[in-house]
């Protein structure tokens, strides 16, 4: 195994870091690592935001409902789906391009292009040595991460990333075995074989929640994610990404 | 520099492979890592499906519109945003979950977290000398694509993934500079500063095709963009994510 594969089996979401700020030229090397990611058609659709002030940190620590470590580590990153650049070149090169950018296609594809960006910036921190959170939580309350970070029409910030020196290692959790995951040549539409599949993942799941619980905790990954699903969580993002004029039509 | 870094930065797409199969151990090796990415609330939400089938890697070829690697390579990989097994997983739990699912707010968490999954293909299989190609074409078509795959619905498959031993490696293409997609504490809301910018970087890549063309090639970032913007493509997205159930409310 290579060193960039075991980086990657060796995930784990860190959200304890050392008191310890990021250098320049590490934040750098992120960005950079993030940019050589592949790009649909060139298009590069995103922007990443660092937050080096303090106060703005708290902010988001409340934004995100109380998570000390977006603020309590070695540099804070904002992730921002960005067709903003697009929309200022068509007027430069006085083309229309707004059907394009407004459209469902094009929202998908700054979406994926963000995220593997992000990705990349994820693996280059961790094989430095550094941990990385995704920081969802920022999605919580997009009005007021919007306001923190002016982003104008056609960007979204999308999710942040919370890297530094890791303080505490958590475990890793199983994940959904790959014979779940991974098919061939079509999707696997049975129903009940799809059922035992996830009994099979509850027991294993059960047994890691058992074991670092000291028997404490009683899990499955089926109640979990209902539990999840079942609280309608930030429904007013439709509105939202429409008010950027993003997947429009 | 460390392996991992290096990797990524050495990232260019392949689109021309040798004519070796990946061995099961290297597909396995390459979904695992897919796998170990960060997941939004553990919610997994994504299939991966390999095509080994002769004829229906030929049937992607003409979906995609002619690309030949897209059936010569070492294997293909479909990714697919899926939050169907939720759908089944909150029968069995007996909750009520189809708001939830079938919000916009979640559609972005399965199209991130499939991206985030994707990527560390990209780079799992990179770092083993393979080379990538991702395959957004798949979504010219994806009414074909959902036929040739079988996919139900709360399933989009996203893009393909082309992999394999490279027999032509292309040139890197410099992405926009560091500093124009990287900002601090704020979003820089200055057009006149974001144009200027611009221009700097059609310079960069004007200079990159007219170096790798003997001055045949006369082209900016700024017009390229503009050109593939103002044709709408994929326009139908909308209605076959809503068919899917997906970004309704």
């Amino acid at each position: 195994m290579n060193q960039a594969i075991e980086t990657i089996l060796n995930h784990r979401s860190v959200r304890n870091f050392e008191d310890k700020l990021l250098t320049r030229e590490q934040i750098e090397t992120i960005v950079k690592s993030a940019q050589a990611a592949s790009t649909s058609s060139f298009i590069q659709a995103y922007s990443i935001i660092g937050i080096t002030d303090r106060a703005k940190k708290e902010k988001f620590v409340e934004v995100v409902g109380n998570q000390p470590y977006v603020a309590a580590n070695g540099h804070f990153f904002v992730f921002c789906a960005d067709l903003n650049r697009h929309a200022l070149l068509a007027e430069m090169e006085r083309k229309d391009v707004l059907p394009s950018i407004e459209s469902t296609e094009k929202f998908m594809v700054t979406l994926i292009d963000t995220a593997l960006a992000a990705q990349n910036a994820a693996i280059a921190a961790e094989s430095m040595g550094l941990g990385i959170c995704y920081i969802g939580g920022i999605r919580n309350n997009l009005e007021e991460v919007q306001a923190l970070l002016k982003t104008p029409e056609y960007v979204v910030p999308l999710f942040g990333m919370a890297v530094g020196y890791p303080a505490k290692l958590n475990d890793q959790k199983p994940r959904l075995p790959l014979e779940h995951v991974y098919m061939e040549n079509e999707y696997t539409q049975d129903s009940e074989l799809f059922k035992e599949q996830l009994e099979e993942y509850n027991q294993i799941i059960s047994k890691y929640y058992k074991e670092r619980t000291d028997g404490k905790r009683e899990d499955t990954w089926t109640a979990q994610m209902a539990q999840m699903l079942e609280r309608k969580s930030r429904m007013y993002m439709k509105d939202f990404i429409n008010k950027q004029k993003l997947d429009l039509r």
